[in-house]
């Protein structure tokens, strides 16, 4: 295998095969190809693109250039989300306790922010001592007994997209529906969910602008999924407006708590109801959209889900205080 | 200016203006932007294309990163001769020392075979002590006083096509209209030639594989030429098989030299007489192809041409036997 008749091939427009693909990621990763190579690569992926095989072919290489980890020892329904990213996105930081309080377990490694946007980890990491860098086998151990953990891409899983993202960052090659797949799906596959849950974003606020480019995104990030065993479908969301009043970190963890003590303001309520109905109706707790949402709202009512959050910020050693009383979060 | 931007800009296929080439090649050039953007750059550049004017800016901010050579005080036309390379190119050494003893100056500076090809300079290094490494004063000395040098592209000239060019060769960005015109042309104005004509290699020896992609590039080298007050035109020839009977450098050096004394095969007679009578008229010292053949001829007939040769090897430090005694060339 050659790296140039690779690189020459997707310059030309033609489709890879699995083992030039591997071999690419495998290498790259291993440091075995310089980033003036890569690059060049991913520049002609961003502009001639790949189409739906080799888009699996990538995510595949890149999936298995790390651990995968196996959630199978826990016997409840393994669903995660993910959102496609955009200005004052808090809704995971409801959703995974809110479900975990309906007794999905949330497996959720996320990535830091991409481009200009704010990402889950940096919000949480307002709550004093929270820790988003359990170990994969502390992240288990928290699923099997709390249902929940939201933690950091840590080096044991998908490496190859960590080296990657890092070259694309700079070199204008982030807006790629083939490589922000591979990106999304190499780190949410590893973390052993069985099912699937996109919230992609729509609007100016937004990574993909119009509604084309964001279904065009859902389709490709579904179709690699169900390629790959999963369950999966999307919710279209619109980040025309940011949701809820707070922007900044610690406003919005408060934005959050108020929201799991049943004080959400409405648009973030609608968003996150639409998406906790799908994640239920996924894990086939319910098929009754109705059923789902009622669901939601009394664990939100009766304290659970709020309760459920607590459990987790205690279980990554943050000041469970926070919840009761705001002043010991940093200040905007 | 930022250099993600100006990437971004021409992945999305858009038009680049006069500072931001000149800000991309300059700073390129002086190792302030990183191998993996430029890369980057180039791939978007081969798939995307640019403009003639686009064209034009790079080729003059290319020739800009260097030193560009004043041959205004020799009182004669300076015409040179480039061909887009192929298997088997020696024409260029049989119509330097040709044309100079018409009374045309010809300065050339060669690069390095492109790709797969072999080079001139690999060529006339085949004969013992012959130096292409003139320094820029010694070139203008040898102009004045000869008519014809060759030498190699020195530090001083072009120096971004330099490391372009590095860079191009293992990134599969070599075959792109616009970065073979700015690489081709930052070299040739910078000799101080003040006409060019181009040897267009058709078919499948050569780089650029159909008529159609030949007759692109001509216009594109030429459109730049005369943009750049120069004048220009181009001959097109087969390259589908080798001229000659000889390959390999020191093989073809004896060929030249058969040549100019009057034993040269018919094909290469062709080529060679089409491209000095086009650069005859170009030099404006006939304006008839007739006359122009027919001073080609008798120049090699008497001897004049061959002295010429003999003069410009002797001049770089070559051993002028050879001409006589083709035993001392080493054995191919």
């Amino acid at each position: 295998m050659d790296v140039y008749g690779i690189v020459a091939k997707k310059r030309d427009a033609k489709k890879l095969g699995k083992e030039e693909i591997d071999f690419l990621i495998s290498d790259f990763t291993q440091g075995r190809i310089p980033d003036y190579q890569m690059s060049a690569f991913l520049m002609a992926v961003c502009i001639n693109g790949m189409d739906e095989e080799e888009t699996h072919c990538l995510t595949e290489s890149m999936l298995h250039s790390g651990q995968i980890l196996d959630l199978s020892f826990i016997d409840a329904p393994k669903i995660d989300k993910h959102s496609t990213g955009g200005v004052g996105d808090k809704v995971s930081l409801i959703l995974a306790p809110l479900l975990a309080s309906c007794g999905v377990v949330v497996p959720m490694i996320s990535g830091r922010g991409l481009g200009h946007t704010g990402g889950t980890l940096d919000k949480l990491e307002s709550i004093p001592g929270f820790k988003t860098s359990l170990s994969l086998e502390e992240f288990k151990e928290a699923l099997k007994r709390i249902g929940v953990a939201i933690i950091g891409q840590t080096r044991e899983i998908a490496p190859a997209d960590k080296k990657m993202y890092a070259l694309r960052d700079v070199t204008a090659t982030v807006e790629s529906i083939p490589l922000i797949v591979g990106s999304i799906m190499s780190k949410k596959l590893a973390s052993g969910c069985d099912g699937i849950v996109f919230d992609v974003k729509v609007g100016n606020g937004a990574f993909m602008k119009g509604l084309s480019d964001a279904e065009r995104l859902a389709e490709a990030l579904i179709s690699v999924a169900k390629r790959m065993g999963r369950k999966a479908s999307a919710v279209f969301t619109s980040m025309d407006e940011p949701l809820g009043f707070a922007v900044g970190n610690a406003l919005e963890i408060v934005e959050c708590i108020e929201f799991l003590k049943g004080r959400g303001p409405e648009d973030l309520r609608e968003v996150t109801e639409a998406l906790g109905v799908q994640m239920l109706l996924t894990a086939q707790v319910t098929s009754d959209k109705g059923e789902a949402r009622k669901m939601l709202r009394e664990r939100i009512a009766n304290g659970e889900a709020l309760e459920k959050f607590k459990e987790m910020v205690e279980n990554q050693g943050g000041d469970v205080g926070i919840a009761d009383d705001y002043s010991s979060l940093p200040q905007a």
